[in-house]
């Protein structure tokens, strides 16, 4: 199978694109990048030196084939999805402009309208452990965000089992890895500023609480972000308040419920060594969800710990298990790597 | 004035060396480890190589002095403390052993017996902001916890002015750096695996919640701690609910009625630039606590942001600042350091 | 083919794991650790949690198996290979008992005697770029230390192309990550006293140089090691004086002529982009030695510039690969991970 | 006295401002930028919060000061010098334009004409280590280079002894921080690229190598620069060949009779503790410059070792230091802090 990948100078464009280079079923026909075009992909993306001698191309220049990432800054994938459609049957975006069902809510949260109201409802949203039935028959597919991928993973199995509080607050944190910004430099990205920073980035207002709501189907979430010393990974800590005192056997049977059968989620509470919750140290380069969690004795609340590789789970990883499902392949297939340690 | 340290090797034992070093009021005439007695205390301190040619001692050595700082570790002091007071008229200590008023509160958090429980009264708390007037006239003084002063700093303005819903939860989150776990090599403090970690040392019942509860006069408090990639500092951030609606003035006259006068709270939130909240980075080696906070819009939530250097503010800054403050002293003498950038 | 770890629950061990888990053509049959047996492996690699469900052993409870990987401590392993031997027709050894051919040269480095020197000359020294037909004939391999296999590969094609002015000093720098000395925690790894350290740990005297004059007929080589903020990866800067000028193209063709064909040997220097010269960051996971160089148009200096991640080329990588060829299978059999960019 | 500071939202220029705010005998008039004329300090420099209210204002605004700070660009002090130097009687420049004695050298190395030739004999090079006397009767001061005063201070006593034999390489290996860099954001300083490199940044004519051959007096230095995980400090190793063997002793004889009475060197060469070779880490905010060495006993190598902050001792520290030098007050005031442990 031939599939192009639009923008693939960014990060994410580049960990798809390395992906797909070791993927056995799919073949990489173009990669475009309006900025570098004509150069060789290793000058941006050195580690895939050896591996392919693929040049960029310009967008101008795609060719049709059989499945075309879409790898463009928020709110240019709707410009451009008319257009780009006409050249592959299947669609994989990585933008936030699909992810959302309603054209208002797009609004309230992006602060500008949506371009492409139509096109909203043929987008599946992209969390293969919510949405697997309807990946599998999807065209198109709205890739979800990252910190919104690890926080409604993290949610997802006790709001479905009904046993949260919700005249309590949800209160999430997520603390953020530098390559969640993109590649283009600013002076808060620049080294001496950002490293070892604890920033709070965004406390209230994300934009990924717009997703967490439309598939939790809550009212509100109270979501802050915080940007630590890390160029990969995700750790969301996410408090709820239960209906009544549960135990780790409670909390257990409802995540195995959940997920017992899922590839890509693995479920973390040790009593021995180091690694007892869910860390993204060591998911970086892999398709994990790892999940875990702790009760307070003292009070209802439940802490919920997830962990994802941003890049992967949170981005290409995600996409290319999708693709994955869509085409009937097995779902883990070019996602088989288990992470390093130390690392 | 004379003073000495016992348990002078370990990382706050140090930072208080340092201090008195630069003190002009005081002269350090002895510092003890059992450990290390004999050797010159540049062979642990690096930093005060060329600025003091002492040497460690054993505590069997220790001699008369005006104001004696206990750096022990937790359950330690409560066993000297009946023989080091015979020493000293003043002591600061850093351990966990005379922070409660309560030896039911100590026991059910530590989980063992207090065993000096007489001298648990005699003990001032030490956080100037919250005890000034106290400590003026105390002889002894029980240094806070370096998370529970951050936190403790930041919640108490709200608390005093009577505005958060406490029928709703407190959610406080502190992103903890490596010196808080002392100097002790063990597998969890290991560079390979504590370099670039996140990592949920303690989700639920973290023992400096009974600082916080006690100082702040709460039933309860949903606090967790998440280690980062950083040496030095903690950022804590704090959700709480209010009662009703405000704004962004509203909390600024709070926060200035509390701390206007302060000469270490600092309040941050500003709207240009990258530093717009508090961030540890930039106070390391300061005695500052900067405190800042975000409203958010779609809820009653309040997030308090605070941060300060843990082995500063949080522990040797904030004693000698005590000790100042008890010594009729100007209250920032030796705690001038304004701190790095960039750093 | 199966093949067990001895020594499996160390840093090597691990990565010797993950590699062999994922490898098509073997199967672990053991894994043993003294101190974890009974243990599941998961508690010490997290990263292999929903790879692996085997639990370490005791090297007593060895059975026999095809090949085995000894994983032991430096000095152990010639004590134990007699009997381990019995177990299994080929040994990959890491330690460096075998990699000497001199008994007395190892006495020199090691400062302790040989007690298995007969056993000396059946093992090949493990470097494939320069070995590989006797690794094809071999039963037992010395895996090279990871700054050695560095060095060698960096100095190798110039020393053979003869180019060299062996009457001027070769100055080997090499910047090493904190993986590599082993996962035995001790103040010098502790976090905060290891992060953001530059340390001079073997200004001099390091014993890889043993290796190094050996493998490249020197007298001596002038190498100092410094500990990097860093958990994998060494570069090694190697300054050597050339006979006479020499151009770009010179270099490069001494180059293609050593490495051409290498699969695992990239050379790297460009024009455009940041990563212009060989760098271990983006060869985390990876079993390439990127090489590089720069000419002093000053004097006739040639800057060789080589990396590797310790973990996988300087050790795991390199013993699989050997295993690949000894085996007679494809060489870059389970070893095709591209590496990550960013990371 | 009145200072003021041209440039002075850099990162050097902010280390100035500091240290002088801090600084008992001067008063800081005027700090520039033409980037953020009018806003506060503490928004680009948020360490000032709390301690300065000043704004920066343009350079056109200058008013007349005691001494000027100039902290511009490369190629840019030397195009302003002739109108600013009207405004002060004494000027210390930070930037290259005035550090060389020859136009012609200037010319060699920086690639474009020196347009102030004729001011080029009134500077003083900066160290107050080899010019003391100099620059306590002079008005001019040239700021040396960060590297360069590293490298220069580490080999001095040798050069100056005699020892070394000239007829072998002196190759010297600078490890340095992003804060080197400046302030200027680009690809290469981005967070994510930036973060844990090992980046050969400069293997060949650094440019700091003119100073070092004209402070030195040699005809070539083969001098190489990494880029570390660092934000600030720099580590040389410097490789030398001695005319014949030596002792520590010997070696320790050399560096205390140059640097024995100075107050900001300090040797550092332990067989106790992990901190027994100079390392930058621990003089963040420091004035140090710490030396040690070692000596490769199979050859007659000195493998000298030399670190400094390179915004303190490489930059503003050396500065402040000349210029209470200048002034006649004790050298030491201002730069006191004695650095952190740990950090």
């Amino acid at each position: 199978m031939k599939v192009s990948i639009v923008g693939g100078s960014g990060y994410v464009g580049g960990e798809v694109l390395r992906l797909l280079l070791c993927h056995p079923k799919v073949e990489v026909q173009q990669v475009t990048s309006e900025k570098n075009a004509g150069d060789f992909i290793k000058i941006i993306h050195p580690n895939l030196r050896g591996i392919t001698t693929l040049k960029f191309c310009s967008i101008k220049e795609l060719k049709k084939c059989d499945l075309l990432f879409m790898c463009l800054p928020h709110g240019t994938s709707m410009k451009n999805i008319e257009n780009l459609k006409k050249l592959a049957a299947r669609v994989i975006d990585f933008s936030a402009d699909f992810r959302l069902k309603s054209a208002k809510e797009y609004e309230r949260w992006y602060k500008h309208p949506h371009t492409a109201e139509k096109l909203m409802k043929d987008f599946v949203y992209g969390i293969p452990e919510l949405h697997r039935a309807e990946i599998k028959k999807a065209k198109y597919i709205a890739k979800a965000g990252c910190n919104a991928t690890c926080t409604i993973l993290g949610l997802y199995p006790f709001i479905k089992a009904g046993v949260i509080d919700m005249n309590m607050p949800i209160v999430a944190e997520a603390k953020c890895a530098s390559s969640e910004g993109g590649n283009k430099p600013s002076i808060g990205s620049h080294h001496p500023e950002r490293t070892n920073c604890l920033r709070s980035y965004k406390p209230a207002m994300h934009r990924h609480c717009a997703e967490m709501i439309q598939e939790l189907n809550l009212k509100h979430i109270d979501f802050s972000a915080t940007s630590v010393q890390l160029v990969r990974g995700i750790l969301v800590t996410t408090h709820v308040f239960l209906k009544k005192k549960a135990t780790d056997k409670d909390i257990w049977k409802i995540l195995r419920e959940a997920y017992g059968k899922e590839p890509f989620i693995r479920l973390v509470k040790e009593k021995q060594g180091i690694y007892r919750y869910p860390e993204p140290k060591i998911l970086a380069g892999t398709n994990y969800c790892d999940i875990g969690f702790e009760l307070d004795p003292e009070s209802n609340r439940l802490i919920i710990l997830s962990a994802v590789d941003n890049l992967m789970k949170g981005a290409a990883g995600q996409a290319v298990q999708a693709m994955n499902i869509m085409m009937g392949w097995e779902e883990t297939t070019g996602l088989e790597f288990p992470g390093m340690h130390p690392v």
